[in-house]
């Protein structure tokens, strides 16, 4: 039997070029980067890799290059949803071929379904797939699975354990509660790094995070001093990738706050598929500097030539703290408003 | 200038074969039956028709098909939401070039957007569309359109309508406040006939309808009744239709009571591609002879050979009746209960 | 038998003096003044009379205020939801001794109930209160009122009506169908003005309108035109309604924009129970100014010294315009920004 | 300075007579028996005391009897919530006088405020209030206190800690990062027991939980092994608790669940005010026994007579299963489905 699903895997974000197509080199360079700093797995076709602003050519090429790169280096959890049963059996059917450890398959999008159709859905992939796959709930973005259909889904082998978004620990209590006594091989991931020690705690194998395309010898970190048991340093830890998760998910529109980070470790991801206003990209340039002042104290890039302001522990007062900061100078230098005396 | 989007557009089911894939002649067929029902416009690739389940090339050729059929008599609206703005520009130019009168778009799915993101968007096909743009608020399966971001659309000449899928009465009384001042060219359309006489005393110019599917010329004698403002005979109407459209809608997942009414107007519209467990096959077994009561009242079926139980109005409790019913025989004749005596 | 509730009924906002305590003068001056302005009936300790913000003595001294201005001229259909079903049916009881038509229940908020409890609680009031019950239902506040609920409950001859404030046309066109047939004499209200004119359409007997406290003949010559079928001048009111409705209900925390407007009619109102910051106070004043242009062009009050700003139809605009146009001017005065030339 | 609030407070529930009065005696015993079975302190009138049901005069009945059960052994913390920012003045008062440690106090319920209203209501009261203020942050049943607001709520010294009923760790973590820097002595108290451990772990002082109404001695156990770091054991028993915990809440009416357990414990609660139909009350007498099971497995009480069945960690599969089971026997004994062979 396949050894359980344990650690840290990297949802990767996909470098573009400037025309908009995958750049392939600079994907390869990254996933290589990834690995060398010390992710367990790589999660292609994640939310965090935009999958659904992808084509279905797009997102097998992406899987291909995963497993190539992996080089059995790390598993390859592979995202397999395409827009019906037959499309996504194919996909896994392709995903096995290139080497792909499991995949990944989060509930039907766009429609909501309830529990009974979820269980249809996956029930039918899961009878026969020629691959182990992962559930992935995200009720932000998709149809819900209740822990009722999760319990029932169990009970295909195939299904080998569940990515939760939710970052709700008692959920994910929940889950193990209902599953580990039939299923103790199965495994559970969280999908929300502002709670990776205490979700390891209570009986995570660990966790598929976007910051981890930032950061990932940071998050491995976390995981190593919560599996030390070190939960001091640990929580020390965590509080620090909370502050800089929130300011990756929040004012931005996900994930192009996670690629503003990742982009200052070195790599060109180009601009992203969902265009921006220029007002966006005015905002997009002020936090900018509120992640890179964050990033430098982690000692990971160097810190803005024009400083960093204070921060305040809130973060949602030191980008606005910042961004009017900035534009203040804009506005004074343009003459728009007085200069201050 | 094009003549203003009006009256009824059937935003038609696909029918499939054995083997799930398109069946082109049934669809000719029941799109030729839909216009001499008396249906004003065609709307494939709406959520009705699933196109979230059907790869790219699928929509493209249910488009042509559809411009092919409509030949001219009516105007085809077509559904070209597509993975990205390059690929949904691909689609316009393509459904431009089959003859449709103008695309309908839904905002980005999947991910939650903003209103500055949705803007985003649809500023940047607006621009460089070879064909007229309906925008399609329907933010119970993605995100919304709020006023504010409509009012900023509407300065791009290209974009001529909007389809709102809430039911909201308030809300399209909204937009046409904001819009029409500035725009009055441009088409409201309902997607919500449990309330289309009020939609059109308040100034809508008709609707997309999924019950149009089933009852296209009821629904087409709903808007003329309410047009020549007899409004009583309409609202006697209205609120048959809502106990049909309720009953469509609720017990069902979205479309399959459509599908399962459409059905029972002589087409065959084989098997949807979302999975049923064996439990739902049952409820919808006993959900169609509800169905087939309620069509048989406007006279357009036949009644089901076992006789109609009373309805009481109150919709949720006509299904359970049937079901208990059904079953509780159902359970008798196999000997599991007792029988009464 | 009684009278079906029909009409206009105007839930008045409570005038407080400078102690904060109940303006009693005041209050019967209001009273006096809403029926002679054409509504149809009181609604004292509704949603916008605050009676959260009430204690039990002052809750029951309105409702005696308010039947001794009615004198027979009106009916008083009087809140009554007290903490728990003795207190309810005692407040039942009293209001039935001061001569009200019928009290108002809203389901026990706080706790979210589920149905079974909801009807739970109004079965055991519908069995013994001495006077006629109408149900409220209110779900942006507390627990909603499903419809096989209320079709429930409309077995109990002491409930003869509902007043649902969801503004939603097709529940109401739901309630209707359920509950009409075996209840003819049942009354329907809407607390949605936005929508007066279709819920009129559609079969609703009347309303309960916060905003009757700023315009009672404007509400009321709304229902009136709508009752003989003037459908185009009716919606051209409608129209110009919900512009106020949304400029009083929106920018400000409920119910604090109607009284801000019901005060340009000449009454004071006092400082309201919830406090407000500075910033609100601020936004306020400048809120005033819009709401004063709006009722100007009604020809119900003076317009501003300043004039008016041209609005745009889209209300959220055209707050914001006059709240930056009247900010910009103070901190030009103020000499913080550069003055334009 | 007073020491900080840590520990597990119980929320009592308050035992009624047959008129459905408040019952004192029993609440004194019931008061001791908390204290002796280690609870740190006692929170009167929090959502578990259903002060929304209790008036006024009951409300400062309650907190009189806790503090004199309490004799100093355990500090009091009184839930204060009025009708107005005077009344909610006044019982701050009372209880200062009283005795109490510290009054909790919610946003204003029914209305839903903005943060800006939330940070004015208790701006107001904690300029004036004689006794140090708790926030109680429970977004399920009223406004929402947003992080930026409780970070400005924290300069005012009076407001010494916060209670949080959602929870959800990130949202406690978030807290903690806005506050402990400018506020080291302020109180995080959770009030959700499901994830009391991962909780503590993070950095909250304690809880408040409705479970230490039926376990106080289990909640106090786990806290003191989570404090003692013996994670294995703590997260053992959390899971243990989860269990119970999930029992006592989903399938009742909240607090009626736990309300069940504690009066397995020896205490007579009497009929809660929140009147329940026939069928609810079959429904609770088939959950009692699930209940029962439960505590029997801690050793708290004697099993049922009947004896246990199975459980699967699926909390709500095993009530359906306890539910059907005895209906199963109840039909089979008067007749109406036949017995099994």
């Amino acid at each position: 039997m396949a050894a359980k699903l344990e650690g840290i895997f990297t949802p990767p974000l996909v470098p573009l070029d400037d025309r908009g197509a995958i750049n392939e080199a600079e994907l390869r360079r990254f996933l290589n980067w990834l690995i060398e700093n010390g992710v367990h797995g790589l999660y292609p076709n994640g939310s965090t890799g935009e999958f659904t602003r992808l084509n279905a050519e797009e997102r097998r090429r992406i899987v291909k290059i995963a497993c190539e790169e992996a080089r059995g280096r790390v598993p390859v959890l592979a995202g397999a949803a395409e827009a019906n049963v037959k499309e996504t059996l194919a996909a896994c059917e392709t995903y096995a071929q290139y080497g792909a450890r499991a995949v990944a398959l989060i509930p039907p999008f766009y429609f909501r379904l309830n529990p009974e159709s979820v269980y249809a859905y996956f029930a039918e992939i899961a009878r026969d797939t020629p691959i182990d796959v992962t559930l992935y709930n995200i009720p932000a973005f998709t149809s819900p699975i209740d822990i009722p259909t999760i319990r029932r889904l169990v009970e295909f082998p195939r299904v080998i354990g569940i990515k939760d978004s939710t970052g709700d620990v008692a959920f994910m209590e929940r889950m193990i509660s209902a599953v580990r006594p039939v299923r103790p091989d199965f495994a559970f991931l969280t999908g929300w790094e502002a709670v990776l020690v205490p979700m390891l705690l209570i009986g995570c194998n660990g966790g598929t995070h976007a910051s981890s395309n930032a950061i990932p010898e940071v998050i491995r970190k976390l995981y190593d001093l919560t599996r030390a048991s070190r939960f001091d340093e640990a929580m020390k830890l965590q509080f620090r990738v909370l502050e800089l998760f929130d300011t990756m998910l929040n004012p931005f529109e996900f994930p192009d706050g996670f690629r503003a980070a990742a982009e200052m470790r070195g790599f060109s991801f180009g601009r992203g598929r969902q265009p921006m206003t220029a007002s966006q990209q005015v905002d997009r340039a002020a936090l900018q500097s509120v992640l890179r002042c964050i990033l430098a104290d982690f000692g990971l890039v160097e810190p803005p030539a024009e400083g960093c302001a204070p921060r305040t522990g809130l973060t949602s007062r030191d980008k606005v703290a910042q961004i009017v900061f900035e534009v203040m100078q804009e506005l004074e230098q343009r003459g728009v408003i007085c200069a201050k005396r």
